[in-house]
Protein backbone atom coordinates (compact mmCIF):
# COMPACT_ATOMS: atom_id res chain seq x y z
CA UNK A 1 0.00 0.00 0.00
CA UNK A 2 1.40 3.24 -0.98
CA UNK A 3 2.46 5.15 2.53
CA UNK A 4 0.84 8.44 1.41
CA UNK A 5 -2.91 7.31 1.61
CA UNK A 6 -4.83 9.08 3.89
CA UNK A 7 -7.78 7.87 5.69
CA UNK A 8 -10.18 9.55 7.37
CA UNK A 9 -12.23 8.06 10.18
CA UNK A 10 -15.10 9.04 12.29
CA UNK A 11 -18.15 7.24 14.00
CA UNK A 12 -21.56 8.43 15.81
CA UNK A 13 -20.71 6.65 19.37
CA UNK A 14 -18.48 9.69 19.84
CA UNK A 15 -14.53 10.07 19.80
CA UNK A 16 -14.17 8.35 22.88
CA UNK A 17 -15.90 5.20 21.81
CA UNK A 18 -14.21 1.91 22.03
CA UNK A 19 -15.41 0.74 18.56
CA UNK A 20 -13.49 3.67 16.98
CA UNK A 21 -10.50 3.25 19.30
CA UNK A 22 -9.95 -0.29 17.67
CA UNK A 23 -10.97 0.40 13.97
CA UNK A 24 -8.18 3.15 14.37
CA UNK A 25 -5.55 0.41 15.90
CA UNK A 26 -6.29 -1.65 13.19
CA UNK A 27 -6.58 0.33 10.10
CA UNK A 28 -3.21 2.66 11.07
CA UNK A 29 -1.72 -0.27 9.20
CA UNK A 30 -3.29 0.72 5.82
CA UNK A 31 -2.50 4.08 5.71
CA UNK A 32 -2.00 7.71 7.47
CA UNK A 33 -5.49 8.39 9.69
CA UNK A 34 -7.09 11.22 10.67
CA UNK A 35 -9.86 11.09 13.48
CA UNK A 36 -12.52 13.63 13.00
CA UNK A 37 -15.54 12.27 15.19
CA UNK A 38 -18.75 13.99 17.21
CA UNK A 39 -17.79 15.42 20.99
CA UNK A 40 -20.38 13.42 21.89
CA UNK A 41 -22.74 10.02 21.08
CA UNK A 42 -25.01 11.17 18.63
CA UNK A 43 -26.52 7.91 17.43
CA UNK A 44 -30.07 8.47 15.34
CA UNK A 45 -29.12 11.58 13.87
CA UNK A 46 -29.44 10.58 10.26
CA UNK A 47 -28.59 12.79 8.05
CA UNK A 48 -28.54 15.88 10.48
CA UNK A 49 -26.29 18.68 9.62
CA UNK A 50 -25.96 22.06 11.57
CA UNK A 51 -26.77 25.09 9.90
CA UNK A 52 -27.99 27.13 12.47
CA UNK A 53 -25.10 27.20 14.83
CA UNK A 54 -21.55 27.20 14.32
CA UNK A 55 -19.03 24.14 14.74
CA UNK A 56 -16.14 23.69 17.17
CA UNK A 57 -13.36 21.75 16.69
CA UNK A 58 -11.28 20.22 19.86
CA UNK A 59 -8.26 18.25 19.78
CA UNK A 60 -8.21 15.05 21.77
CA UNK A 61 -5.19 14.05 23.21
CA UNK A 62 -4.81 10.06 24.52
CA UNK A 63 -1.29 9.74 27.09
CA UNK A 64 -0.32 13.32 25.40
CA UNK A 65 -0.65 12.42 21.39
CA UNK A 66 -3.00 13.71 19.25
CA UNK A 67 -5.86 11.01 18.66
CA UNK A 68 -8.12 13.03 16.85
CA UNK A 69 -11.01 16.27 16.86
CA UNK A 70 -13.55 16.14 18.44
CA UNK A 71 -16.40 18.30 16.71
CA UNK A 72 -19.73 19.84 18.14
CA UNK A 73 -22.01 18.34 14.93
CA UNK A 74 -23.46 15.36 13.71
CA UNK A 75 -21.38 12.15 12.05
CA UNK A 76 -22.26 14.13 8.56
CA UNK A 77 -20.89 17.47 9.92
CA UNK A 78 -17.86 15.94 10.84
CA UNK A 79 -17.00 14.47 7.54
CA UNK A 80 -18.28 17.36 5.65
CA UNK A 81 -15.91 20.24 7.99
CA UNK A 82 -12.82 17.35 7.92
CA UNK A 83 -13.14 17.27 3.84
CA UNK A 84 -14.18 21.02 3.33
CA UNK A 85 -11.65 22.82 6.08
CA UNK A 86 -10.10 20.75 8.20
CA UNK A 87 -8.22 18.55 6.39
CA UNK A 88 -4.95 20.14 4.25
CA UNK A 89 -5.99 17.58 1.34
CA UNK A 90 -8.95 15.43 0.54
CA UNK A 91 -8.67 12.09 2.08
CA UNK A 92 -8.69 8.90 -0.22
CA UNK A 93 -11.23 6.88 1.72
CA UNK A 94 -13.55 7.33 4.83
CA UNK A 95 -14.42 4.92 7.07
CA UNK A 96 -16.83 5.17 9.90
CA UNK A 97 -17.44 3.24 12.98
CA UNK A 98 -17.31 0.40 14.39
CA UNK A 99 -21.00 1.20 15.32
CA UNK A 100 -22.38 -0.69 18.56
CA UNK A 101 -25.05 -2.43 16.90
CA UNK A 102 -26.47 -3.28 13.46
CA UNK A 103 -26.95 -0.82 10.73
CA UNK A 104 -29.73 -2.84 8.79
CA UNK A 105 -33.08 -2.89 6.93
CA UNK A 106 -34.98 0.14 7.55
CA UNK A 107 -32.50 1.34 10.26
CA UNK A 108 -30.20 2.41 7.92
CA UNK A 109 -32.28 5.85 7.37
CA UNK A 110 -31.68 6.84 11.11
CA UNK A 111 -27.82 5.67 11.32
CA UNK A 112 -25.20 8.32 12.04
CA UNK A 113 -22.57 6.10 11.17
CA UNK A 114 -24.42 5.26 7.60
CA UNK A 115 -24.94 9.00 7.35
CA UNK A 116 -21.30 9.98 7.37
CA UNK A 117 -20.32 7.73 4.52
CA UNK A 118 -23.00 8.38 2.48
CA UNK A 119 -21.96 12.74 3.23
CA UNK A 120 -18.36 11.07 1.86
CA UNK A 121 -19.71 9.83 -1.10
CA UNK A 122 -21.27 12.92 -1.88
CA UNK A 123 -18.12 14.58 -1.40
CA UNK A 124 -16.41 11.80 -3.93
CA UNK A 125 -14.36 9.91 -1.55
CA UNK A 126 -15.07 6.49 -1.11
CA UNK A 127 -16.56 5.01 1.88
CA UNK A 128 -17.31 2.02 4.47
CA UNK A 129 -19.18 2.25 7.29
CA UNK A 130 -18.93 -0.58 9.77
CA UNK A 131 -20.77 -2.21 12.62
CA UNK A 132 -20.89 -4.46 15.08
CA UNK A 133 -24.44 -7.01 15.69
CA UNK A 134 -24.27 -6.30 19.47
CA UNK A 135 -25.50 -3.88 21.58
CA UNK A 136 -23.03 -4.60 24.59
CA UNK A 137 -20.36 -6.80 23.06
CA UNK A 138 -16.98 -4.82 22.99
CA UNK A 139 -15.24 -7.61 20.73
CA UNK A 140 -14.42 -5.41 18.32
CA UNK A 141 -11.24 -7.27 17.04
CA UNK A 142 -12.75 -9.56 14.05
CA UNK A 143 -14.95 -6.83 12.98
CA UNK A 144 -11.66 -4.14 12.98
CA UNK A 145 -9.66 -6.68 11.06
CA UNK A 146 -12.63 -6.64 8.62
CA UNK A 147 -12.17 -2.87 7.77
CA UNK A 148 -8.44 -2.50 7.74
CA UNK A 149 -8.82 -5.82 5.21
CA UNK A 150 -11.81 -4.20 3.53
CA UNK A 151 -10.19 -0.50 3.13
CA UNK A 152 -7.19 -1.69 1.36
CA UNK A 153 -8.70 -3.84 -1.37
CA UNK A 154 -11.21 -0.85 -1.92
CA UNK A 155 -8.17 1.40 -2.16
CA UNK A 156 -6.61 -0.43 -4.45
CA UNK A 157 -9.51 -1.52 -6.70
CA UNK A 158 -11.45 1.59 -6.42
CA UNK A 159 -15.70 1.09 -5.98
CA UNK A 160 -18.04 2.68 -8.45
CA UNK A 161 -18.52 6.69 -7.68
CA UNK A 162 -21.38 7.62 -5.29
CA UNK A 163 -21.61 4.38 -3.34
CA UNK A 164 -20.55 3.60 0.22
CA UNK A 165 -20.29 -0.10 1.53
CA UNK A 166 -22.58 -0.10 4.30
CA UNK A 167 -20.73 -3.70 6.51
CA UNK A 168 -22.16 -5.23 9.74
CA UNK A 169 -20.33 -8.43 11.31
CA UNK A 170 -21.53 -10.52 13.71
CA UNK A 171 -20.25 -10.54 17.23
CA UNK A 172 -18.61 -13.36 17.25
CA UNK A 173 -14.87 -14.63 17.33
CA UNK A 174 -13.15 -14.39 14.05
CA UNK A 175 -13.05 -17.97 13.86
CA UNK A 176 -17.10 -18.73 13.78
CA UNK A 177 -17.59 -16.17 11.12
CA UNK A 178 -19.18 -18.18 8.23
CA UNK A 179 -18.31 -16.15 5.24
CA UNK A 180 -19.09 -12.59 3.57
CA UNK A 181 -21.55 -11.82 1.59
CA UNK A 182 -22.88 -8.78 -0.39
CA UNK A 183 -26.16 -8.28 0.28
CA UNK A 184 -29.32 -5.70 0.16
CA UNK A 185 -30.86 -4.18 2.23
CA UNK A 186 -33.73 -5.89 4.14
CA UNK A 187 -36.45 -4.35 6.35
CA UNK A 188 -35.49 -5.14 9.86
CA UNK A 189 -36.69 -2.36 12.07
CA UNK A 190 -37.59 -1.66 15.94
CA UNK A 191 -40.72 -2.39 17.60
CA UNK A 192 -40.79 0.99 19.12
CA UNK A 193 -43.35 2.07 21.69
CA UNK A 194 -43.77 5.94 23.59
CA UNK A 195 -44.12 5.51 26.89
CA UNK A 196 -46.53 8.04 28.28
CA UNK A 197 -45.51 9.44 31.57
CA UNK A 198 -45.70 12.77 34.10
CA UNK A 199 -42.75 14.61 34.69
CA UNK A 200 -42.57 15.98 38.67
CA UNK A 201 -43.86 19.26 37.53
CA UNK A 202 -47.20 17.10 36.47
CA UNK A 203 -46.63 17.72 33.12
CA UNK A 204 -46.92 14.82 30.47
CA UNK A 205 -43.84 13.23 28.38
CA UNK A 206 -43.37 10.78 26.07
CA UNK A 207 -40.16 8.86 25.27
CA UNK A 208 -39.65 6.59 22.54
CA UNK A 209 -38.30 2.95 23.76
CA UNK A 210 -38.01 0.04 21.46
CA UNK A 211 -36.09 -2.67 20.91
CA UNK A 212 -35.20 -4.83 17.28
CA UNK A 213 -37.58 -6.68 15.73
CA UNK A 214 -36.11 -10.65 14.47
CA UNK A 215 -37.08 -10.69 11.27
CA UNK A 216 -37.71 -13.86 8.91
CA UNK A 217 -36.42 -12.21 6.13
CA UNK A 218 -35.15 -14.56 2.75
CA UNK A 219 -31.77 -14.71 1.62
CA UNK A 220 -30.25 -11.76 0.23
CA UNK A 221 -30.79 -9.31 2.92
CA UNK A 222 -28.03 -7.80 5.15
CA UNK A 223 -29.88 -8.99 8.50
CA UNK A 224 -30.33 -12.75 6.76
CA UNK A 225 -26.47 -13.19 6.12
CA UNK A 226 -26.06 -11.87 10.00
CA UNK A 227 -28.69 -14.19 11.46
CA UNK A 228 -26.72 -17.12 9.22
CA UNK A 229 -23.01 -16.00 11.10
CA UNK A 230 -21.90 -13.81 7.73
CA UNK A 231 -20.27 -10.41 7.66
CA UNK A 232 -23.06 -8.45 5.85
CA UNK A 233 -21.74 -5.74 2.89
CA UNK A 234 -24.33 -3.97 1.18
CA UNK A 235 -24.13 -1.20 -1.50
CA UNK A 236 -25.72 1.65 -1.05
CA UNK A 237 -26.23 5.87 -2.49
CA UNK A 238 -27.82 8.54 -2.27
CA UNK A 239 -30.39 7.83 -4.78
CA UNK A 240 -33.75 6.98 -3.11
CA UNK A 241 -35.39 6.97 -6.45
CA UNK A 242 -37.71 4.48 -6.34
CA UNK A 243 -37.43 3.32 -10.18
CA UNK A 244 -39.33 0.24 -9.97
CA UNK A 245 -42.25 2.67 -9.15
CA UNK A 246 -41.49 5.50 -11.97
CA UNK A 247 -43.68 3.77 -14.55
CA UNK A 248 -47.32 3.39 -11.98
CA UNK A 249 -47.07 7.30 -10.83
CA UNK A 250 -46.28 8.33 -14.41
CA UNK A 251 -49.93 6.33 -15.04
CA UNK A 252 -51.12 8.37 -11.55
CA UNK A 253 -50.46 11.38 -13.34
CA UNK A 254 -51.47 11.08 -16.49
CA UNK A 255 -55.01 10.10 -14.77
CA UNK A 256 -54.72 13.43 -12.70
CA UNK A 257 -54.02 15.55 -15.58
CA UNK A 258 -57.06 14.57 -17.21
CA UNK A 259 -58.79 15.40 -13.94
CA UNK B 1 -64.13 11.61 -0.73
CA UNK B 2 -64.99 9.67 2.24
CA UNK B 3 -66.11 12.20 5.00
CA UNK B 4 -64.21 9.29 7.28
CA UNK B 5 -60.29 10.16 5.44
CA UNK B 6 -58.00 11.35 8.18
CA UNK B 7 -54.93 13.26 6.55
CA UNK B 8 -51.80 13.90 9.20
CA UNK B 9 -50.10 17.18 8.16
CA UNK B 10 -46.70 17.92 9.39
CA UNK B 11 -43.54 19.69 8.13
CA UNK B 12 -39.71 20.94 9.12
CA UNK B 13 -40.41 24.44 8.98
CA UNK B 14 -42.09 24.37 12.33
CA UNK B 15 -45.71 24.48 12.89
CA UNK B 16 -46.06 28.10 12.51
CA UNK B 17 -44.71 28.41 9.06
CA UNK B 18 -46.26 29.47 6.61
CA UNK B 19 -46.09 26.72 4.07
CA UNK B 20 -48.07 24.52 6.78
CA UNK B 21 -50.86 27.04 6.85
CA UNK B 22 -51.63 27.23 3.23
CA UNK B 23 -51.12 23.35 2.88
CA UNK B 24 -54.12 22.99 5.81
CA UNK B 25 -56.03 25.40 4.48
CA UNK B 26 -56.42 23.50 1.06
CA UNK B 27 -56.09 20.17 2.24
CA UNK B 28 -59.45 20.94 4.56
CA UNK B 29 -61.08 20.01 1.53
CA UNK B 30 -60.10 16.68 0.72
CA UNK B 31 -60.76 15.11 4.50
CA UNK B 32 -60.15 15.75 8.30
CA UNK B 33 -57.07 16.86 8.69
CA UNK B 34 -55.00 17.01 11.79
CA UNK B 35 -51.34 18.65 12.22
CA UNK B 36 -48.49 17.90 14.33
CA UNK B 37 -45.79 19.43 13.57
CA UNK B 38 -41.97 20.85 15.47
CA UNK B 39 -42.71 23.21 17.74
CA UNK B 40 -39.42 24.85 16.18
CA UNK B 41 -37.66 25.02 12.47
CA UNK B 42 -35.68 21.84 12.23
CA UNK B 43 -34.53 21.77 8.56
CA UNK B 44 -31.70 19.86 7.52
CA UNK B 45 -32.30 17.26 10.21
CA UNK B 46 -32.10 14.51 7.65
CA UNK B 47 -33.96 11.67 8.95
CA UNK B 48 -33.17 12.27 12.67
CA UNK B 49 -34.99 10.98 15.76
CA UNK B 50 -34.99 11.67 19.27
CA UNK B 51 -34.27 8.80 21.47
CA UNK B 52 -31.51 10.34 24.57
CA UNK B 53 -34.45 12.81 25.56
CA UNK B 54 -38.35 12.72 26.27
CA UNK B 55 -40.34 14.67 23.87
CA UNK B 56 -43.50 16.93 24.91
CA UNK B 57 -46.31 17.63 22.82
CA UNK B 58 -48.21 21.03 22.98
CA UNK B 59 -51.29 22.61 22.06
CA UNK B 60 -51.10 25.80 19.22
CA UNK B 61 -54.43 27.36 19.10
CA UNK B 62 -55.47 30.57 16.60
CA UNK B 63 -58.11 32.54 16.90
CA UNK B 64 -58.70 30.01 20.41
CA UNK B 65 -59.48 27.08 17.92
CA UNK B 66 -56.98 24.21 17.93
CA UNK B 67 -54.55 24.21 14.53
CA UNK B 68 -52.79 21.67 16.53
CA UNK B 69 -49.96 20.17 18.64
CA UNK B 70 -46.32 21.04 18.85
CA UNK B 71 -43.67 18.71 19.33
CA UNK B 72 -40.38 19.50 20.69
CA UNK B 73 -38.95 17.53 18.50
CA UNK B 74 -37.48 16.07 14.66
CA UNK B 75 -39.99 15.82 11.54
CA UNK B 76 -39.69 12.07 11.66
CA UNK B 77 -40.33 12.28 15.92
CA UNK B 78 -43.88 14.10 15.02
CA UNK B 79 -44.78 11.50 12.26
CA UNK B 80 -43.57 8.57 14.81
CA UNK B 81 -45.57 9.90 17.78
CA UNK B 82 -48.79 10.77 15.85
CA UNK B 83 -49.46 6.92 14.52
CA UNK B 84 -47.98 5.18 17.88
CA UNK B 85 -49.35 7.44 20.84
CA UNK B 86 -51.13 10.42 19.91
CA UNK B 87 -53.46 9.68 17.17
CA UNK B 88 -56.64 7.70 18.62
CA UNK B 89 -56.14 6.13 14.91
CA UNK B 90 -54.32 5.51 12.07
CA UNK B 91 -54.41 7.67 9.31
CA UNK B 92 -54.89 7.96 5.27
CA UNK B 93 -52.05 9.92 4.69
CA UNK B 94 -49.67 12.18 5.72
CA UNK B 95 -48.27 15.05 3.79
CA UNK B 96 -44.99 17.02 4.64
CA UNK B 97 -44.64 20.77 3.99
CA UNK B 98 -44.96 22.80 2.15
CA UNK B 99 -41.44 23.40 2.61
CA UNK B 100 -40.19 27.03 1.94
CA UNK B 101 -37.47 26.09 -0.39
CA UNK B 102 -36.55 22.87 -3.33
CA UNK B 103 -36.26 19.45 -2.13
CA UNK B 104 -34.37 18.24 -4.84
CA UNK B 105 -31.23 16.13 -5.76
CA UNK B 106 -28.76 15.14 -2.95
CA UNK B 107 -30.55 17.87 -0.84
CA UNK B 108 -33.17 15.18 -0.54
CA UNK B 109 -30.67 13.63 1.80
CA UNK B 110 -31.03 16.04 4.33
CA UNK B 111 -34.56 16.67 4.24
CA UNK B 112 -36.42 16.84 7.36
CA UNK B 113 -39.42 17.61 4.89
CA UNK B 114 -38.90 14.13 3.16
CA UNK B 115 -37.69 12.30 6.05
CA UNK B 116 -41.49 12.68 7.56
CA UNK B 117 -42.97 11.34 4.47
CA UNK B 118 -40.27 8.36 4.57
CA UNK B 119 -41.20 7.79 8.09
CA UNK B 120 -45.01 7.83 7.31
CA UNK B 121 -44.54 4.76 4.51
CA UNK B 122 -41.81 2.96 7.12
CA UNK B 123 -45.17 2.93 9.22
CA UNK B 124 -47.34 1.55 6.56
CA UNK B 125 -48.64 5.08 5.67
CA UNK B 126 -48.85 6.40 1.87
CA UNK B 127 -47.08 10.15 2.37
CA UNK B 128 -46.43 13.00 -0.04
CA UNK B 129 -43.66 15.69 1.27
CA UNK B 130 -44.56 18.82 -0.83
CA UNK B 131 -41.88 21.71 -1.46
CA UNK B 132 -42.09 25.17 -3.15
CA UNK B 133 -39.05 26.00 -5.52
CA UNK B 134 -38.25 29.19 -3.74
CA UNK B 135 -36.55 30.09 -0.68
CA UNK B 136 -38.42 33.56 -0.29
CA UNK B 137 -41.58 33.46 -1.98
CA UNK B 138 -44.90 33.22 0.05
CA UNK B 139 -46.80 32.33 -2.38
CA UNK B 140 -47.85 28.98 -1.43
CA UNK B 141 -51.45 28.41 -2.97
CA UNK B 142 -50.62 26.93 -6.24
CA UNK B 143 -48.33 24.13 -4.93
CA UNK B 144 -51.27 23.86 -1.95
CA UNK B 145 -53.76 23.63 -4.49
CA UNK B 146 -51.95 20.71 -6.11
CA UNK B 147 -50.92 19.06 -2.74
CA UNK B 148 -54.74 18.86 -2.28
CA UNK B 149 -55.61 17.48 -5.43
CA UNK B 150 -52.49 14.87 -5.94
CA UNK B 151 -54.02 13.74 -1.84
CA UNK B 152 -57.52 13.33 -3.14
CA UNK B 153 -55.97 11.04 -6.34
CA UNK B 154 -53.58 9.25 -3.46
CA UNK B 155 -56.44 8.41 -1.64
CA UNK B 156 -58.68 7.33 -4.37
CA UNK B 157 -56.35 4.60 -6.13
CA UNK B 158 -53.88 4.26 -3.85
CA UNK B 159 -49.75 4.56 -3.74
CA UNK B 160 -47.27 1.36 -3.91
CA UNK B 161 -46.52 0.33 -0.42
CA UNK B 162 -43.33 1.44 0.92
CA UNK B 163 -43.38 4.80 -1.55
CA UNK B 164 -43.48 8.37 -0.71
CA UNK B 165 -44.45 10.83 -3.88
CA UNK B 166 -41.25 14.08 -3.30
CA UNK B 167 -43.17 16.90 -4.76
CA UNK B 168 -41.52 20.00 -6.07
CA UNK B 169 -44.01 23.18 -7.38
CA UNK B 170 -42.18 26.16 -8.98
CA UNK B 171 -42.79 29.22 -7.36
CA UNK B 172 -44.91 31.22 -10.12
CA UNK B 173 -48.53 31.27 -11.06
CA UNK B 174 -50.45 28.60 -10.89
CA UNK B 175 -51.28 29.61 -15.05
CA UNK B 176 -47.24 29.78 -15.43
CA UNK B 177 -47.02 26.09 -14.56
CA UNK B 178 -46.00 23.87 -18.01
CA UNK B 179 -47.26 20.44 -16.90
CA UNK B 180 -46.56 17.64 -14.08
CA UNK B 181 -43.76 15.59 -14.75
CA UNK B 182 -43.08 11.82 -12.69
CA UNK B 183 -39.15 12.57 -12.24
CA UNK B 184 -35.85 10.59 -10.46
CA UNK B 185 -33.58 12.64 -8.30
CA UNK B 186 -30.95 14.15 -9.55
CA UNK B 187 -27.54 15.25 -8.81
CA UNK B 188 -28.98 18.58 -7.59
CA UNK B 189 -26.73 20.22 -4.74
CA UNK B 190 -25.43 23.00 -2.41
CA UNK B 191 -21.95 24.65 -3.16
CA UNK B 192 -20.81 24.79 0.23
CA UNK B 193 -18.17 26.50 2.10
CA UNK B 194 -17.50 26.88 6.15
CA UNK B 195 -16.48 30.01 6.96
CA UNK B 196 -13.63 30.49 10.01
CA UNK B 197 -14.09 32.70 12.41
CA UNK B 198 -12.71 33.99 15.68
CA UNK B 199 -15.37 34.73 19.06
CA UNK B 200 -15.42 37.55 21.27
CA UNK B 201 -13.19 34.95 23.58
CA UNK B 202 -10.80 34.07 20.69
CA UNK B 203 -11.48 30.87 20.07
CA UNK B 204 -11.96 29.35 16.33
CA UNK B 205 -15.32 27.98 15.39
CA UNK B 206 -16.69 27.19 11.79
CA UNK B 207 -20.46 28.27 10.21
CA UNK B 208 -21.50 26.02 7.40
CA UNK B 209 -22.80 28.19 4.46
CA UNK B 210 -23.77 27.84 1.13
CA UNK B 211 -26.17 28.61 -2.01
CA UNK B 212 -27.98 26.10 -4.52
CA UNK B 213 -25.95 25.18 -7.34
CA UNK B 214 -26.94 25.33 -10.67
CA UNK B 215 -27.16 22.12 -12.60
CA UNK B 216 -27.30 20.87 -15.82
CA UNK B 217 -28.66 17.96 -15.30
CA UNK B 218 -30.36 15.64 -18.17
CA UNK B 219 -34.25 15.82 -18.24
CA UNK B 220 -35.60 13.28 -16.15
CA UNK B 221 -34.90 14.48 -12.97
CA UNK B 222 -36.54 16.63 -10.47
CA UNK B 223 -34.32 19.81 -10.97
CA UNK B 224 -34.73 19.65 -14.88
CA UNK B 225 -38.57 19.70 -14.30
CA UNK B 226 -38.43 22.81 -12.38
CA UNK B 227 -36.26 24.46 -14.40
CA UNK B 228 -39.09 24.19 -16.99
CA UNK B 229 -41.21 25.20 -15.02
CA UNK B 230 -43.20 21.66 -14.24
CA UNK B 231 -43.69 20.26 -10.95
CA UNK B 232 -41.88 17.27 -10.39
CA UNK B 233 -43.11 14.56 -8.93
CA UNK B 234 -40.24 11.61 -7.81
CA UNK B 235 -41.32 8.49 -6.15
CA UNK B 236 -38.68 7.83 -2.92
CA UNK B 237 -38.20 4.70 -0.81
CA UNK B 238 -35.98 3.95 2.08
CA UNK B 239 -34.24 1.19 0.30
CA UNK B 240 -31.01 2.59 -0.25
CA UNK B 241 -28.74 -0.07 -1.73
CA UNK B 242 -27.33 0.58 -5.13
CA UNK B 243 -29.21 -2.71 -7.13
CA UNK B 244 -26.63 -1.66 -9.81
CA UNK B 245 -23.41 -2.28 -8.14
CA UNK B 246 -24.22 -5.59 -6.32
CA UNK B 247 -22.60 -7.73 -8.78
CA UNK B 248 -19.78 -5.79 -8.84
CA UNK B 249 -19.09 -5.60 -5.45
CA UNK B 250 -20.24 -9.05 -5.39
CA UNK B 251 -16.70 -9.60 -7.84
CA UNK B 252 -14.66 -7.55 -5.12
CA UNK B 253 -15.87 -9.87 -2.30
CA UNK B 254 -14.70 -13.13 -4.43
CA UNK B 255 -11.02 -11.43 -5.11
CA UNK B 256 -11.00 -10.40 -1.21
CA UNK B 257 -12.00 -14.08 0.13
CA UNK B 258 -9.15 -15.23 -2.13
CA UNK B 259 -6.56 -13.14 -0.21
Amino acid sequence: MDGNVKILLTNDDGIHAPGLRALAAAVREVGEIVIIAPDTERSAVGHAITTADPLRATEVRTDGELFGLAVSGTPADCVKIAISALLPERPDLVISGINQGPNTGMNVIYSGTVSAATEATMLGVPALAVSLDSFTSREFGPAAAFAARLARLVLERGIPEGILLNVNVPAVPAGDITGVRVTCQGAARFREEFHKRVDPRGRAYWWLGGELMETEEGDGTDSAALREGAISITPLHYDMTSYRCLEEIGRLVVDMEAI
